[in-house]
């Protein structure tokens, strides 16, 4: 079957979730090669804390170098530096990381482009 | 990019997803503007209990003035009733909730028909 | 509405989540009738322990008989087995159950060709 031309996104709202996520994107891509699929991977709501985590960030950059765009929610970043969670501001996001206004927009706009949805 | 005709069915089926939920149907409007995107809510298993939460109305009835259809679960709903949790009528539930007979076949078929699926 | 032609792929990646999934499965086939809807099951992570389980395969065999495609994600089967976990066999599936190279894989394929995406 052909496997050219698979598009995905992941969504990820959850910090739990983020293994199984990166676990899943690995899987696709040493099935289906590198170029095999576009991967892109939204981070909304508690998750986005992910990204201000060392030993996760190498992870996602190995998978961003391979070709998954990660993204994180501005409205979730903002959320967390208005709680009592630590502060993750946008300028200090590895660059390999886009910033979307809304995540949940991206997720519904993706869809209606032909990516598949999976929920890790 | 265009936002318009933009078309989504949120599934919730966990209590402790709702505020996941509502969260992110918020921020979808406030982002696409009123009518800028068709929002389905499809509330099955023990999720339907909320439509009987007064104070998850209101954010609820909010949103569905801004266009977002709440739907339940008919096999949920009758579900609940035989168990030991409360009941749940389906003349209980406030006029802008659409009762579905089978929430997972709204699901399946909004999809057939251009929806994208989000799983807060 | 027509009912036919439905096509979903149910995503089962924790063992918690069978029990909904296998009642949404019962749930739609009760509505759209067998052979109203193409059903895929796909597996991945822990929950591939459930193929081991005989009460459980009891429900998904009935399901199986009318019409369910059950499969398991071999990446998954090998991480248990090289795992802590008891190890479940390719040879010890129920020959029901497919196996797939990597569920994954099949999740963003199935949805490319319109399969819609359920997570119970």
């Amino acid at each position: 079957m052909d496997k050219q031309g698979l598009k995905v996104l992941f969504h990820v709202n959850e910090m739990e979730k983020w293994d199984t996520a990166l676990g899943n994107i690995t899987n696709l891509i040493k099935d289906v090669g590198r170029g095999g699929a576009e991967i892109k991977v939204v981070a909304n709501g508690p998750s986005v804390a992910a990204y201000s985590d060392s030993s996760r960030l190498e992870v996602m950059k190995a998978l961003a170098d391979d070709g998954a765009l990660f993204m994180a929610c501005r409205n979730s970043l903002r959320k967390m530096c208005a709680g009592t969670d630590t502060c993750l501001t946008e300028a200090a996001l590895p660059p390999f990381i886009k910033i979307v206004p809304a995540g949940i927009t991206e997720i519904v706009r993706s869809q209606s482009e032909g990516f598949a949805y999976v929920k890790p």
